[in-house]
């Protein structure tokens, strides 16, 4: 895959979405929830009108969901969107990136010429961040701002708030994706932590939780400082209109949530067993609704991935993640029957 | 109104939408197209999906429509997008804004540190830009870059080739906002420009025309160079699904075009018909589908908006357009009907 390009782009394929299965992108495999698709049948015809610029709908729905004030939350076309405004309103000079990471958060950083420095983690160390030599880092390398994400993609990890603490201590900005959290549950998040550090940002996307990629929607945390600023720098009707009543629909179904977050805490157990007795492969232990595999070589891996196409399912591979190589797939976890199909040819690889 | 803030904020009314007449946004009356509506229902399953990052089908339909290679299109979540993307990108120095105009370019241009300059144009002269003038204040202010409408907001007025080429060779960035230039026809626009002149960007809404300010959508053309930089400065998914399957529909749609061309030429002139012969007023004659006009005074005009209010018809105060005052007024041009409804309260209160 080139730099930069990510899962999930059915488009270059055949372009017809339905004929494949796409473990490459980590969507909610429920897909979406009756009560989302009602909200959007029925504001269809509200598309005459403009976006509420500040999204107060949507806002008190994330603020009572998530326990934070209004004036601490921006709302967003899409996380991803984050990284680029944030980038471009503070212009940090320096910008430390754990890797393998996300690849939109370099791509943004140096898109407002911000100079970016790779913090390697290792599969020996279970990709887990070592702190001190992190702050270290920051230290003598004159760093103003760190990009870290909670689980992080592709490989699970999660952060413990003691080490964020102390790095946010050390360090001007501290941002953190937390994209995939609610996958978790909110006793993972360290997004309560905005309340008591100005440098703290965290920043959530709701379009995995709630299978809605298409309709863009996420959001961010942090001082009214940072987001006044952030405000600034986009233009007031980034959410488009559907997403903001999808989205408030969304936080309010209790019943999805619950649905979605027994669906994983099952099938995870249920792949990782699987998984665990496959010859030849490495896996590394999944905190949401993804795992990072590792074959011996790129050739078994690619083969893998081109075995799998002849099914009409899509793998990630991660070949263009700084800190891995071809010889590492990413893929989601789905339903029960979906993911027995990409364990099934697993199996029949390895023997 | 608060400085940047715009018109059609119906969230800042009771919040109902549809109790409001909204005159103070220009959106396109007839409302959403049948095949733009059947576009989105079609769809919607496909939120699950990410939005192509590429656009293809949307740019497709853009570059067949308006006659432009794939390669100069690049699409927006809205055209207001656009301003945040090109002076994040280019950062240009001193921008040029005529006034009075839309406020966007003057906050995205901020945003991004430019230092923003403008040049007042006056209603003894029709709002008409002089560019003898504006290219000696370009020489002699050292401006690098200049941000215009065609046709302009709120005034209405049309630029020509002519101008627009002088200035382009002696100015690094000419932006042009073409958002309303559809509800005209493709002889008033300069987009056929930017196959001549690297210099020159053209930015276009599809949402005014097509009466979907909620999906956001717009699109810019300008030479590969510039296109690619832009690209780079955003996230590859910041036009979400729907909008793309909506855009690509509606471009194909010539009878809900057509229709939509003949309503504004009839509109306009019974509106212009009517507005003449109400005394006390002056009106700058409309180009597309809104009209600016002038009381005697702010506490007049005042008058005229809550009266209109108290009828649940919103139209826009132009007290925070630079170059204007509160005696000022832009009402859109919307359905015979609806339309007589804002003028018998003009021609009552003029008596």
């Amino acid at each position: 895959m080139r730099a930069f390009e990510h899962g999930g782009n059915i488009y270059n394929t055949d372009g017809q979405a339905e004929n494949w299965l796409d473990f490459s992108a980590n969507i909610n495999p429920i897909g979406l929830s009756e009560t989302v698709k009602t909200a959007i049948l029925n504001h269809i015809d509200g598309l005459v009108h403009y976006p509420d610029p500040q999204a107060k709908e949507l806002k008190s729905a994330i603020a009572v969901r998530y326990n934070i004030a209004l004036e601490n939350i921006i709302t967003l076309n899409g996380a991803a969107e984050f990284f680029y405004l944030f980038f471009n309103t503070f212009r940090p000079r320096r910008v430390v990136i754990p890797v393998p990471g996300f690849s939109e958060y370099e791509r943004a950083a140096r898109a407002a010429n911000c100079e970016v420095k790779y913090f390697f983690t290792y599969a020996e160390n279970s990709f887990n961040i070592s702190f001190d030599e992190l702050i270290e880092a920051i230290r003598t390398e004159d760093i103003n701002c760190v990009v870290l994400a909670n689980p992080n993609n592709p490989t699970g990890n999660l952060l413990g708030s003691k080490e964020i603490i102390k790095l946010l201590e050390d360090v001007e900005f501290v941002v953190i994706d937390e994209s995939f959290v609610d996958f978790l549950g909110d006793d993972h998040s360290l997004r309560q932590l905005t309340k008591s550090y100005s440098n703290l940002v965290v920043v959530q996307s709701l379009t995995k939780f709630f299978a809605i990629p298409g309709l863009r929607l996420g959001f961010a945390i942090a001082d009214e400082t940072i987001i006044n600023r952030i405000e600034l720098g986009k233009d007031v009707w980034n959410v488009n209109y559907l997403a903001q009543k999808a989205g408030a629909a969304a936080l309010n179904d209790v019943n999805y949530i619950n649905k979605t977050r027994c669906w994983i805490a099952a099938e995870r157990d249920y792949i990782t067993d699987r998984l665990r007795n496959i010859e030849g492969i490495t896996f590394f232990e999944p905190t949401v609704n993804f795992v990072l595999i590792k074959f011996k070589t790129v050739d078994i891996a690619l083969n893998v991935i081109d075995t799998l196409k002849s099914h009409k399912i899509l793998v990630r591979s991660c070949d263009n993640f700084p800190g891995l190589d071809g010889s590492y797939i990413r893929m989601a976890i789905r339903s029960r029957e979906e993911n027995c199909k990409v364990l099934d040819v697993l199996e029949r690889l390895s023997k």
